[in-house]
């Protein structure tokens, strides 16, 4: 028997989220993988990609947290795939997290906001037209690959941005087919798997996508994937690209170091409690 | 700008609902094709099959509802698909609205609901195990037609339950393939299009399901689709069969004159605000 707890739901480019305010941390012992797979089930559940446990550093019993916490962290992100599993980090959902804190008057929205992750301490930023943009720390081009999907093959660009991806750029992003094939690729390349975005240029800075998640299928939205996408447009150079996913418009602002700063929105759905009754 | 109103959530073998509670009436206007849709998003809303706005038969214009109202029916089930369009009747849905009238103290679950739809009134029963009956009405069993799916085609049996279906019996659930494809049929048997399943059998009375609904793809569930199956499992001999959906298993007992009463669970899975704030 579970508690009855408040969620909220939201999303950053259709990469969508259920928040569950657990501030005292009491509620982390009902959070099992069967809980999460049940929540974020689309048809028996509420539906969503994921769970963000929201809990303040000092209540939280993962060491990360504890090193964020000492990095200036009140909060910590407590990220879970509908699978169950646990994630590092998304630059989608720290977005929605953030927009949870400030909705519940928790941050400050004129100041930076310091979010634990168990990728570490992670700063947010609000930014302009009801945007956020997160620090996604500095990425990397390296050189080419060679990437299969449903039978054909293309060259590609390899792109480490915290996780591994390859960049494939095409005239068309219909050229990339229905993607219901397994991808293939050099092991050596890849050896914990990749993340595959096709990517159409738009202008000298603008980038149209669509993104296969390793384990996962091709999805609306991917945060590294439009970051690994922008530095690869950008070859090196600085400065900002607009980088449009099915799920909705990013930007990513390219440093000279590799840095990248991703903004995107992230939008308050609904609210309520599980389970019924 | 929409008022804030309170919904539930809930699902019938994973074919999934919002209910909007609307006793009076009063949410009528608001509830545009837009909103239906804006709810109904996987992502960017709650995420849904279909509304269903639950509204006394007195406080409905529909003429359905005054008309349901004479046959004995309450309330009416005022029933919205996910693109906006408005339909008459959901075998899967019935039974979430018949639960959620019992979860509000709205009847009493020992004696039968009749309930308005714009497809006439319906009697819902409580039965065993959770599970609730609905009388779906007479259908009947039709010639063999043939259907194409994915380049391939077979024949199928012509059953017509209230709306147009064609079962094919095969092998192994596998033989349909992925459906992609848009089916193929004469439109001499279907001129209003097809709802198509394909069906193993599993036992004397026993049958397990895919289902291609018309308009919408394959889906997990479809109730008048199970009944089709029956139909055509019973072959005119009375008698109850069951049919395994991939969203769950329904109970068909079919009359000696082609009535039709479906059997099968309902949850309600959560609930909340909408929008957000």
């Amino acid at each position: 028997m579970v508690a009855t707890f408040r969620w909220l739901k939201g999303h950053g480019t259709e990469n969508d989220f259920l928040l569950l305010p657990d501030h005292d941390g009491s509620a982390h012992g009902e959070l099992r993988p069967e809980l999460v797979r049940q929540l974020c089930h689309r048809r028996r559940g509420i539906g969503a990609d994921g769970v963000l446990r929201v809990v303040r550093c000092s209540a939280s019993d993962d060491p990360a947290a504890a090193a964020a916490a000492d990095a200036g962290a009140e909060w910590f992100m407590d990220y879970h795939n509908a699978d169950g599993s646990r994630s590092q980090m998304c630059g989608n959902g720290i977005r929605v997290f953030a927009r949870y804190l400030e909705s519940a008057g928790l941050v400050d929205p004129a100041e930076p906001a310091v979010i634990g992750t168990r990728d570490g301490a992670k700063v947010v930023l609000w930014a302009d037209n009801g945007r956020l943009s997160v620090d996604m720390g500095v990425g990397a081009v390296g050189g080419e690959v060679k990437i299969g999907v449903g039978g054909r093959s293309w060259p590609a660009v390899h792109v480490d941005t915290g996780n591994p991806h390859a960049v494939v750029f095409v005239e068309a992003l219909a050229d990339a087919g229905p993607l219901l094939a397994s991808p293939e690729y050099d092991p050596a390349d890849f050896p914990d798997g990749v993340n595959i975005e096709f990517a159409v240029l738009t202008g000298e800075a603008a980038v149209a996508m669509r993104v296969f998640e390793r384990g996962v299928g091709e999805t609306c939205s991917c945060g590294t994937g439009a970051c690994a996408v922008a530095l690869a447009v950008a070859g090196g150079r600085p400065g900002e690209v607009t980088v449009t996913t099915p799920g909705g418009a990013l930007a990513v602002d390219v440093g000279s170091d590799g840095r990248m700063e991703l903004t995107g929105p992230a939008v308050l759905v609904a609210e309520g409690t599980y389970p019924f009754g």
